[in-house]
């Protein structure tokens, strides 16, 4: 009855090991405080920063040297959650509950009551707390959807039927029901708030590196200027009040003494503003780093890791996300946005019993956030939603998504009231085209899609070589110099250009722009027309590129390639990153560059045959700013491989229907193309790295094995441990389980028929076992365990028996073993199931794991089986 | 081994009974002949139509006495079939094939193969057509998704198999993967075309019944009155060159004798146009009637109708749709655009031996024809993909999304190059607002809401009360002349109001509109204000109403009662009859109402505390076209229980996102009343009203009990008829089969142990029985049937065994007796299962189908388990 060799469960303490192993790789290694002595003196060079952050400095110091000690002891999250906890005590109730504060309710005897169909008998009410732990899940670790779906409808039940009994009882269940409804209320004002918040230090903080505001340091650029009362346009950018460092150091705005003293300061403050949100990560939040997503998709597929959507990671990811964004580095913050939304829905959770009880219900909302992430970010809701149902959510039932539409507006409406940007925009680059495109376009549209497609695919590719390089070699020893060293990098060779120096969402703005004649940019740098006659009026006909053009040419294609590499090294840094912005960088530069070739080429030869009968002299036929929209979706469609949520962004952007088409042939290209190459998008692919049980529910299982195929134990294995229903004792039970390291155990009639009964899970056996032992008068080691309905005929003088039938999964789900796997893929990817027994007529025969599942298909895919490390 | 009484599988010739009556109920009894007889007289007083219509008039009364006959002898659509084969000979290939032709492949030796794992070993190539009528399915049965996905894989496996091979199966693999792109190139190029087609006809027809024009008939109004000289606004609408019908038989415009005359002829015309509608459906397509949106729901869950997607159902609906608009009844055409799109889509199909030969593959290009017809006709792609999705698709995996989103943008720019309206629109009541609202209107809007939600419970329920009526007594019996005297009836009240003589979309076109000051329509008759200081330039100021403005506010009243009331009778006569426009009209006018009221009262009350800060003396504060517009996404989401894409698609035919938290208030608020009286929107109610078997995914399942209370057989019936894999002979077998209706039958090891080893269908046994008794040699009555994988030993003279392994399904869903019903539910939701085997302990113990559960939700909520007809 016993597996050697690795076998089907999860391995309690193998996992926990594993997990310290990989927390402590993927994310924090050597202590801090050995690489903070070469850039102490940073901070006590500069007085006007100490005061706002030596305090919080200070604190995070002894709080780093703490959570080390922490962190040794107990590997991973929860010591640093403990010390956590004595920071912030009377904080909001904690997500990370160690598991066995028992905050679940008996899921199995709600089941068993509603089983026999009777009230009264049943063990526990299934809206009290019943047995400590019993039918939680611990950390890293799958849920069962089935068992918290059902366990809700029994919640549900229980309401409903009480309701028609009293008055109070009506009450609360109306606000039950309408509790989903003020949460995502609730979701969607705090995410707004926070979007705002978010958006305006970034742009203060940007905007110091450049300089500083001499009537109040706390004013933007822009925000100092408005106080200014010079007004024209080009006097907004230099008036009196705002003085870049240079000017302020050397007193005089040119000459190349102020440039040198400008050009330092910037990466001093890069340096500096890096170095903050690494620190703070290290120290507070390690799951703050990165973008998000590949996580937030596994943990809606159902996988559960403490902490990462806790308040603590939401803390420090605003105000790392801030720092990073401000530093300059090639990085955006829609996916940490993201992050941000789902861990304001995970605390908000704790506001009602119905989501912070059920971890299925939990995950509605969270995909609900996820929509209202990208709803902040690019002020595009319905792309949001859309966003959340195709690339993020698993389970995503109707009524969340409209939950999710609501919330996603609520959100949009709170930012727009912020007002970060000062337009009444809900982002920086947003954009009305007015010149309508033709079909002949549709060719460098498709070369576009072609673009995006490779460099999607390349990208994949280089930054997963580069995080493995990052997992294997001693660089992933030293995280904080690492950022400190990409800074530096990127800040010394972004400043002397222009368009490298500003940031991501304002060059995106600039790309996306199209010219109008008062438009002083360097983009729109063309040669008047000469000749009076033509271009009169608002209506701008072609003109030749003047050599402000080329200069900008040659800048924007020494971003473009700068762009593209650090960006490969830039994700996947111990800071909060997000992908969207940089990807849509290198596309609208590249569209912008074709758009501006057409352009020319255009103006040039009008008698050719593709420009007659659309494009006659004068005419505007041909938007760049257009083409570098096409180019952003074509790139950030490579790298993600979204499809309609991403054409419904970008023309929630845009405003009009009309630019979809060519957004839809570049972006269908694009994943075309990125496809060829591997059909993994970014986040997938990190997921995989990261080794996470997801079961994508997009692709196909192609292969044509069998249940029997996938199943343990092997064929070469011992058979599969089992309880049997009646016969075994206490003694008997615990000695077996302890002997293994299965999650869970089949019951069946008897060792010789093998007929199933039931599924029971180990941690609820020892749980309740141990909980007998306690507190049931009697029970010892030689007491019977009974799994059956009736108690078997026993002597006079036995101890009385240890009926576990409650804690039993009576419905436990079975497949033949000639069942096809894409069968039994597609069931588990539609029930969410863990694990699924296999019988052959009416025998058991062993259990597939979701992890076995997915072994099989690494196993394919010729792969590493062991990649997968959770359950 | 046998059950007595009603049981669980779906009995072969009651049901075969049962459809025949439904249909002859639900569509069409008595002669037309002695229908038509009192209308005669209409056709030969008007030559102009003769000419036109006369012919096929003629056509169409011979092929209704051949369809009676044939009906009467088959029953139901298929006769019918026969008869349209021999009239359309040389179409395109049928959908209608009959079921013993065999052109579905053979699933479960395709399968048995890929169980065996060895492609030598399989019986039958999976690409190729096998033992005809194996896997295939009967009329008004329910597919077996897992079956038809797994075939679907098995093929795509081989395809891709030999792809490796040679050079010319690579090119077919290729082909075949774009295969689905190109299918959804082509359903929006013909839907989007026909649609054009749709609204031309219809504009015209419309038009035809006002007036004539002089220089070509075949002008509507507006493109009559193009050819004019008068440009100016006024004289556009009464160019001499066109007349109407008073003006040209009385020869004066003016008089009550040429209103009288044109009277009369609109009534003529409208009874002509509604008469065409009723006969074309009846004598050629019964399919063609009602909106269609039910029956397409239920066949994208599975189910199969034969003939309802066919060409005959297209050209029939298609030509009926545009005289049954024309004729001023109280319907609109977006649900039936719907029906068309799917028949393109349907017919498309078999172009393509994927989605001919598959019913799953099928039906992912049906949902996307769902969102190609609501993209025609709302101009809103998005909208469009997210109706589909939320209302009703059933199986809408991430890969239709994209495409359906790529069909619907196909099908809206098909449309805006044909410009049916010649405003570059795609519909016509397409509205730019520009004044914002206030959060103090949400009262009002809420309002609207409430109202929506009230109108749409009560219709819902007046009209299943009038639809049941119809369906029990004599009334139902005379569909043509129902459908004659509605229309008289309709026009007879409508034409003295002009809104509601007006087409449904153009009185909403008006109530949606912007009074500018240059308006001259009734609705903007507001006083001009005498002061010249105010209301000076492009702002419009509020005014107060005047007479114009009061006049039509009581035929607004007047129209939006008469429209309540007509609309319920309406929807559900045996012409195509969408709900989408008379419902928003009936919000419009009411929201209409509610606005003007408000502005009013804002104007003369600007000292009100809810008023003060934002409505101003002199400012436009209140528009009453958003409240239109609000309320008649309120009506609309009253009536269909539509969310996220009733506002999408509002939004799309506003363009702003300003509006859409209007919308959302007044869609919730809707929702929520409605959901009130009943949680079952329009369609729901009418799939339960024809007992079609659909399981309604949105809804949870309530109730507590187990799967044991929900098999069959139940505990007083006698056990399951099973099969034994052993031991039974040809002719035990045959009797066994013969002597019980069930649908399929479990087989077991040993009718003692019980134990399952697989399923198998009746349909196919009979048919491989057949079969082998015909080609197999030695196969006679004593043959031993063997289900088992070896043969078991036989006495050396016994007759060859027949072995029947390949076509039983080898994985059979199980779940225990204690499974919880929601579960066993959600799994057959989920799963899409027509079956499910229930064991306890290892032992078969019953069955449950899909008519059970729906029989066990009918009896949970009250209602006559009887009621669900179909399996």
């Amino acid at each position: 009855m016993r597996v050697n060799s690795k076998t089907f469960g999860p391995i309690k303490k193998k996992s926990s090991d594993q997990r310290s192993d990989r927390l402590s790789r993927s994310c924090l290694e050597q202590p801090i405080i050995l690489q903070l002595q070469g850039l102490f003196f940073f901070f006590w060079t500069n007085e006007a920063v100490l005061l706002l952050e030596s305090t919080s400095y200070l604190r995070s110091e002894e709080v780093v040297v703490l959570s080390l000690s922490w962190r040794t002891v107990w590997g991973g999250g929860s010591g640093f959650q403990k010390m956590d906890r004595q920071f912030w005590s009377g904080a909001l109730e904690e997500e990370e509950v160690p598991a066995e504060s028992g905050v679940y309710e008996d899921y199995y005897s709600g089941r068993g009551a509603a089983m026999n169909g009777h009230g009264p008998g049943k063990l526990v009410d299934p809206l009290e707390d019943p047995v400590p732990g019993l039918g939680t899940y611990e950390d890293f670790n799958t849920i069962d959807w089935v068992r918290e779906k059902s366990k809700d409808r029994d919640r549900h039940r229980e309401i409903t039927k009480k309701s028609k009994q009293s008055k109070v009882a009506l009450m609360h269940s109306v606000s039950d029901a309408f509790s989903g409804w003020l949460l995502m209320l609730l979701v969607g004002l705090m995410s707004g708030a926070l979007a705002g918040g978010i958006d305006i230090a970034a742009h203060w903080l940007t905007d110091m590196k450049d300089g500083v505001c001499l009537i109040g340091f706390w004013f933007n650029h822009e925000h100092c200027c408005w106080k200014s009362n010079e007004t024209t346009f080009q006097d907004r950018d230099s008036c009196p009040q705002w003085q870049s460092w240079g000017e302020l150091i050397t007193g005089t705005s040119t000459g190349p003494l102020a440039y040198i003293m400008s050009y330092l300061m910037y990466i001093f403050w890069a340096l500096l503003f890096s170095f903050l949100a690494v620190a703070l990560v290290r120290a507070f939040a390690p799951y703050a780093c990165g973008s998000g997503i590949p996580e937030i998709k596994t943990i809606l597929s159902g996988f559960i890791i403490r902490g990462y959507l806790g308040k603590w990671t939401l803390i420090v990811k605003t105000i790392t996300l801030v720092l990073a964004v401000s530093s300059g580095l090639s990085l955006g913050k829609e996916g940490p946005l993201v992050h941000v939304a789902c861990c304001c829905a995970n605390i908000l959770c704790h506001l009602f019993t119905k989501y912070r009880k059920n971890e299925a219900k939990r995950r509605e909302v969270l995909s609900a956030a996820a929509a209202v992430g990208v709803s902040v970010a690019f002020g595009a809701p319905i792309g949001g939603v859309l966003f959340s149902l195709e690339e993020v959510s698993y389970y995503f039932p109707l009524k969340t998504l409209w939950r999710s539409f609501f919330a996603a507006l609520v959100a949009a409406f709170t930012l727009r009231s912020i007002n970060p940007f000062g337009n009444s925009r809900l982002v920086l680059f947003y954009v009305e085209f007015h010149a309508p495109w033709h079909l002949v376009e549709l060719g460098p549209f498709v070369l576009l899609g072609i673009f995006g497609g490779l460099w999607g695919a390349l990208f994949i590719k280089a930054n997963i070589a580069w995080c493995k390089l990052r997992k294997t070699t001693r660089l992933g020893h030293y995280p904080v110099m690492e950022v400190l060293v990409v800074t530096a990098l990127t800040a010394v060779v972004a400043y002397p250009n222009s368009y490298t120096r500003m940031s991501g969402a304002e060059l995106i703005s600039e790309l996306f722009n199209d010219c109008s004649l008062l438009d002083s940019s360097q983009l729109c740098g063309y040669k008047q027309p000469t000749n009076t006659t033509a271009g009169v009026g608002n209506s701008l006909g072609d003109r030749p590129a003047g050599p402000g053009l080329y200069t900008a040419l040659w800048q924007l294609a020494l971003a473009l390639i700068f762009k593209m590499l650090i960006t490969v090294i830039t994700f996947g840094m111990k800071v909060p990153s997000g992908l969207f912005i940089p990807s849509m960088a290198v596309g609208a530069i590249a569209g912008r560059l074709l758009g501006i070739a057409m352009e020319q080429l255009a103006y040039y030869n009008h008698d050719w045959l593709i420009f007659t009968g659309w494009c006659s002299p004068g005419a505007d036929c041909i938007t760049p700013g257009l083409y570098a929209m096409v180019g952003a979706a074509a790139c950030l469609g490579g790298v993600t491989r979204m499809t309609v949520s991403l054409v419904v962004i970008m023309f929630e952007l845009t405003g009009g229907l009309e630019y979809i088409v060519p957004l839809m042939a570049a972006t269908m290209t694009s994943k075309w193309v990125a496809d060829a190459f591997g059909r993994e998008g970014i986040y997938e692919a990190h997921i995989r790295l990261n080794g996470y049980p997801f079961l994508e529910p997009k692709e196909e299982f192609e292969c044509s094995s069998l249940a029997v195929d996938v199943m343990r134990p092997r064929r070469s294995d011992p058979a599969l441990v089992v309880l049997t229903q009646e016969g075994m004792t206490v003694g008997e039970v615990e000695a077996l389980v302890e002997g293994t390291r299965y999650s869970g155990f089949p019951v069946v009639v008897s060792a010789e028929s093998q007929r199933l009964v039931g599924f029971i899970l180990r941690r609820d056996l020892l749980i309740s076992i141990d909980n007998a032992r306690k507190r049931q008068e009697g029970i010892v080691s030689a007491s019977k365990v009974v799994f059956s309905e009736h108690c078997p005929a026993q002597a006079p003088d036995a101890p009385p028996p240890l009926r576990l039938r409650g804690i039993m999964d009576l419905s436990p789900f079975t497949v033949t073993d000639h069942t096809p796997m894409d069968i039994t893929v597609d069931i588990f990817r539609k029930l969410g199931l863990r694990q699924c027994l296999v019988t052959h007529n009416g025998r058991l025969l062993g259990i597939i794991t979701k992890k076995d599942i997915l072994k099989h298909m690494a196993q394919i895919a010729n792969r590493d089986p062991d990649s997968i490390l959770f359950n």
